[in-house]
């Protein structure tokens, strides 16, 4: 339990309201009930069925309400809020059971390995660290401290980890990069990979993603860079910081994407091309060029945003065109005949 | 070996041919030998290459052959027909070697725990189960009775799982959402993920799918919705009674989807949006915007399927339709001199 | 070490510089050092930044420097340097720890089976594998020779996989195929899948792939097949030989590819549906219909690839055409009021 004042003071916010009432958590809009704090964003969120103790609001907002919080930026305080009401309990503590550990790895102070967990020879994990059940991290593997790595992630050998890094189940890192010559006969013959992974500081990697390991270099996802589910990351690629990707997107090999750019979901990158700085990425986007820094794209291949809404809405009317056509094409026949 | 009454009755279906053939095992139309049984959808499928002893048709099918059975609906009786002759084999029996179950946790009658899985606090787990080998299965979560679910599976914390449930290989549900805000700075900062996810009765999730968990409520999946392989589906989704999405799909944050939908391959749907009951989607649909019951849909972004072919056949001869206003331009000019 | 000359002979290559140049290792161009070698394809990739030791070129190749060995592909030359300087290490040998083997399962000689691994009954492993940490191998499955099967692996019962074979971390192999019948109510019905899948020989499986088993067949995926991360193949699918299928590409169920096929990243194929050999597949194409032999396609749905190409630039100014549209009505209309 929170009074107002102090979670008025935790989001530096300014309280409008009584600063004695007493919250116990955070919730949804929807769900939050008189002993709850909720976000809002809109004002047209606010019906009737609105049942919160108080409300979190940007600093202009006209929302009006028995007991309101001001903030800056209302994500960053829900974020705050979250971290502060529910805290992520720890999985488990110490060495777990079934667990096999190399003789020469080495596990920081107050980090943790789960239950059938496999970690190889000469990996260096460091402090506060959790690893949770089924973990698989191979040979002279390096991660920072205060990772968080879910259950069944796998990272194969020589991949390098920054800190606190929260890496979700199922993830692959480092498995091999698709690289293949042609022999004589034409049968596809493998180019093994060899290079790694680095990932910086503060990264997040979705559950079920892959980051393949670099021909002889390095695949390099940098600080900050948050990558949701199931996307593919290919062999070389680098991907700068604070970039965003989501769902189900696709990098291909050599490809550089530049900092701060936001991919929506099931883009695809062609490879050996560069993604500037600031890109702004529509979902099903497929790019096959370079893209210059702070650009906002859409459609395959992609043009810029604007003018390929403005297709859009001429192709959505296509059938239309096609049949002024054909009435010039009589005016002009008829025209021709006089 | 049932013979063809016993099938026939089995099938509710009606025999033309020998009540008294023995038959073996269903098979496919191609590979049925003498004593085996197929079901046979098209007439132009029977080639003189048909060797199966009986097969199962549309009552209304004007294929003939020597031992016939009409059914309803064939795909029902091949659905009967392989449960009744190749019954799934239980996996294991009991509480598997090196497995690690958490005294917390209550396993019902008959269910089985499959060799290094692990079980967290307060898990609950109905009766009937099989839990294969490998899968991990954080606190708090509650699974119904007759669950089969395959090895690698994740299941993460407070995740609720109703009855008759089956799991593919390597899915992971309740994973963190993809949530961030941008502090000060510009950098991506975790919103944290502390909802779960609802899985109601009779559902199947694929190989390798991926269900993120709600920011604070739940992400939601009605019963007998149907989950191909590689699908993702964002937190806060709710995906309605019966819907079948196909392989590689993506639905993003905060998107409801109604009842028995028929989602194709490789679509995907925005955030926020809301698609009625009974909609279609075609393979490969981007979809931006709400969409109203029993549409059929297809494009990025969608539009209704007949208006999005004829597009598509403009679109394939607009190379022609460019010349014919380059002719009526050059015409115009003519007459223009004239 | 290896000196030009033996390096030159290994690759089967002609020496232009010193033959007794002492080389350490293969590198990247960008990142190899004096006593390392690299490859180079194109001549404006040699910058004065090039440290190398010595270069691989084509034959034919303008390339100068100081020490050069023309080969027939630098690509084979660069699978063979890297093999030959940087061989993969075995990750494990003979039985380790926490591992589950059925008594009736037989394993080769010299194959290794890693720590938490699942081995179910009469299961067939042969000679010179290495089964990696974590990986689950159901009932009846076999493998031939020189397996290299990663972590986290899941390969269901009665699967059948060839010689020399490499399967990535977390890919699924027998994975239930997704048949779904409707019962009277319009609830989908499960079709159980007793099928199987079978691999041939020199094939690669990405990491996280999901390849279904077949309904009652067997889903075929043919020799030297190369099958990137995150690709979806449906049940009853046949892949032929030498094929390969980049990242997040999806067949669906009962379609047929040809032989060496080219498919690049998030390509879609329809069910039921041949694909001819030779094809070449642009990314994120959809393929709607057969693919006759040889053909290069693109488009949702797929059009000859460079009939794609000419549309899309129409695409690209439509709005000019459309422009010339309306001087063509305006020019018409004064034309008749003449």
């Amino acid at each position: 339990m929170n009074s107002l004042k102090e979670i008025s003071k935790i989001l530096e916010g300014k309280l409008e309201g009584d600063p004695d009432f007493k919250i116990k958590v955070v919730n949804s809009l929807d769900n939050a009930g008189p002993d709850e704090i909720a976000i809002a964003v809109k004002p047209e969120m606010i019906t009737e069925k609105i049942n919160a103790g108080a409300l979190v609001v940007k600093e202009n907002s006209s929302i009006r309400y028995k007991n309101l919080i001001y903030v800056e930026d209302p994500y960053i305080a829900l974020s705050t809020l979250i971290s502060h009401f529910l805290p992520l309990e720890r999985f488990s503590h110490g060495i777990g059971e079934f667990v096999s550990v190399a003789a020469s790895a080495s596990i920081g102070t107050d980090s943790s390995i789960g239950d059938h967990s496999y970690i190889g020879e000469k990996v260096e994990i460091g402090k506060n660290c959790e690893i949770h059940s089924g973990v698989r991290i191979y040979n002279n593997v390096k991660i920072g401290d205060n990772a968080l790595i879910y259950s069944n992630v796998v990272i194969r050998e020589d991949v390098v980890i920054g800190n606190s890094v929260v890496i979700q189940p199922g993830a692959v890192i480092g498995s091999d990069g698709f690289g293949f010559a042609r022999d004589k006969t034409g049968k596809p013959l493998k180019i093994p990979q060899r290079g790694n992974v680095i990932i910086g500081d503060n990264c997040e990697i979705g559950a079920n993603v892959c980051i393949d390991r670099s021909t002889l270099d390095s695949t390099q996802i940098c600080d900050s860079v948050k990558i949701d589910n199931l996307v593919q990351i290919g062999h070389n690629v680098k991907v700068g910081e604070s970039t965003s990707i989501s769902a189900q997107s696709g990098i291909s090999g050599s490809t550089e994407v530049g900092k701060n750019v936001i991919m929506a979901g099931q883009v695809g990158l062609a490879d050996h091309i560069k993604v500037g700085d600031g890109v702004m990425i529509a979902a099903k986007t497929g790019i096959s060029g370079n893209v210059k820094d702070k650009s906002i794209v859409a459609g395959i291949p992609q043009q810029e945003l604007m003018s390929w809404k403005r297709s859009q809405v001429i192709l959505r009317n296509i059938e239309k065109y096609i049949e002024r056509i054909k009435i010039l094409e009589k005016k002009i026949g008829e025209t021709e005949k006089k």
